[in-house]
């Protein structure tokens, strides 16, 4: 029956849309959300790109203002700041100022969606590839050589919004595109994000997605083999299919498993132990236990990361177990150091060891 | 296909140790772990019983030692201090202890699951349904009688543990039961974890789970009727249906979402505002953004928690939203506070206003 029907999650900017549509006279608007998890893929599962996998996501729901969109461009670039990926590119672009240009060389609404797919291509096909498929989609060679001067505009942010001024393209979709990004920009500027992090790209389209005016991507400097690790944009229409109430939208999402996978594989990032604890208290008999238990105790109350290993081994294997986990330092507790109120400390990654006083064991280990 | 199939979870202890089991040849062990995680009910969703709920679990496998017993019963008590719900008791018993008893009474194996599920139960139904029950087992009165004098045994843990040995049962599995009792409660005290949190309880059988040892639940002081909110125990053959190898574990599950639903319904616990911040920054004009966008930009980098109002709203509308998401403070920019560098800082609590120095204004919030 029905009560058995689960609905998974193939994304959390529907579920949101949706969520925010059915609670609306209880939300007080601009509705702020972060969700970091696990949702579902539709599609083949591949490597790196799991059939379940965890996304974090945040989003901005009823706001028109270019102010959210740039808080949510500031929090991602915060967020990738703390990193340790090295540096970073939020790729900027505006989907009004896209679809104004196109329709000012004269494209039909019709073949918007596959130009922007072709664009999104651009970066991994040949030149003869693009033209091909720009052909395909009807496209005269006029509008081609446009289309591929336009994208390709570059210089500073501010250079690009000059430029794209000066085109002297009469279309209100893009004049009002390039004010929006412009706003957007401004507004980064007060945020103090830098200006190397937020870098207009012409190219940027995000043409599968439902996104209506800013869209970026992220691009680690170090590793653009990998793609966008962080992307979104602004949703204007996302809610209308639950709710007749405008509901606009702006968000950002990484692709946290599939971000972690693609930086392992690269190198970028590997796990460096098998355990977060720094510490293995190892009582060599039974007898020796309920002082250990003391001992971790002390240490765990100090903040100390320990595991207590109480197993009725021999102490060959439970030193086995102690470097075989990563853990940095061993404490040895026998008959001997029972008596003396002592330790054995052993530096696993050095290999030295030496006898501590228990007080002075939570210092030697900070 | 294959391809689109799921596996739902539907608790966190049998997925971990098919892990364990798949994973062996690569973990070292005493292997721990702690998993938070949505899992999925199989039975009929009810109130506070959701079809999707989080789940948090600690577990140890590979270990027979009572002192990881213990440290995962120190675990829990060290939660469930850290939460503001009042006193706890954490009542605690064995498997091996009922099951040897039961043998020594002369109960079949076949009925001593019926009977651990009648135990279970035996707070919530009559005495006269309770000895209906165990007849419908195929039960001697004198058996029953037995029964309940033994569940019903009280007083310290000390006291109950003197009283189990004075029973004077000769059955292997009782012994070994109440040895191992007897050494996690040792272990206990040598982890300071103060007697009236964990209570040797009898009754306590959690009969239709897998546990061969500890078992335990958890039951908050002032809100006793909303059940255990934390049970667990050790299970020595679960990973059986995937390995021949033997690895012992034990755990805890802390069933999050049924816990904080059943709070709230019994007032212990509510949501107190809309949002987690505390400081709403409202240019009144657009004219004013940029410097509003640096006010909260400054309060975020000084760990102030500040959402930024940029709709081009009336400013009634913009303290409706302030105070219905239950900001404590405003702070409202004008054409005249940014010329005079100052902010109007709104008490929303109070309704009391003030006008403060942007230099000022972060060690005012704070």
């Amino acid at each position: 029956g029905s009560d058995t029907n689960l609905t998974l999650r193939y994304d959390l900017t529907v579920p949101l849309a949706r969520y925010v549509a059915e609670h609306q006279s209880d939300l007080a608007f601009p509705f702020r959300r972060y969700h970091i998890g696990k949702v579902h893929r539709a599609e083949r599962a591949q490597a790196g790109r799991f059939r379940e996998f965890y996304q974090c996501d945040i989003d901005v729901i009823g706001s028109h203002s270019p102010v959210a969109d740039a808080e949510t461009l500031a929090a991602i670039n915060s967020i990738f700041e703390q990193f340790n990926f090295g540096d970073f590119v939020i790729h900027i672009n505006n989907r009004m100022l896209l679809a104004g240009f196109f329709e000012s060389i004269g494209l039909k609404e019709g073949v918007v969606p596959g130009v922007l797919r072709t664009i999104d291509k651009m970066e991994k096909i040949s030149s003869k590839q693009l033209t091909e498929e720009f052909e395909k989609l009807g496209i005269n060679s006029q509008q081609i050589t446009a289309i591929l001067d336009f994208v390709k505009m570059s210089g500073s942010n501010h250079e690009i919004i000059a430029g794209l001024k000066k085109l002297g393209i009469k279309n209100v979709q893009f004049s009002q595109g390039v004010e929006k990004l412009e706003a957007v920009l401004l507004a980064l500027r007060s945020m103090n994000v830098p200006e190397k992090h937020v870098v207009v790209d012409l190219k940027i389209a995000r043409g599968l997605d439902y996104y209506t005016g800013t869209v970026f991507e992220t691009i680690l400097s170090d590793y653009p083999q990998i793609g966008s690790v962080c992307s979104g944009g602004r949703y204007d229409n996302l809610a209308s299919y639950y709710t007749k109430t405008e509901l606009p939208g702006v968000g950002a999402s990484i692709g946290l498993s599939r971000m972690f996978y693609a930086l392992q594989e690269v190198g970028a990032i590997k796990a460096t132990s098998n355990t977060p604890a720094n510490v293995v208290v190892i009582p060599i008999d039974e007898a020796q236990h309920n002082y250990a238990i003391t001992v971790a105790g002390d240490l765990r109350k100090q903040g100390i990361s320990t595991v207590l290993y109480t197993e009725p081994d021999k102490l060959g294997k439970k030193l086995t177990y102690a470097n075989r986990q990563g853990f940095r330092y061993a404490v040895i507790i026998g008959e001997d150091e029972v008596k003396k109120k002592v330790v054995t400390l052993k530096n696993l990654e050095k290999g030295t060891g030496e006898t501590v006083k228990v007080k002075k064991l939570a210092g030697k280990l900070r």
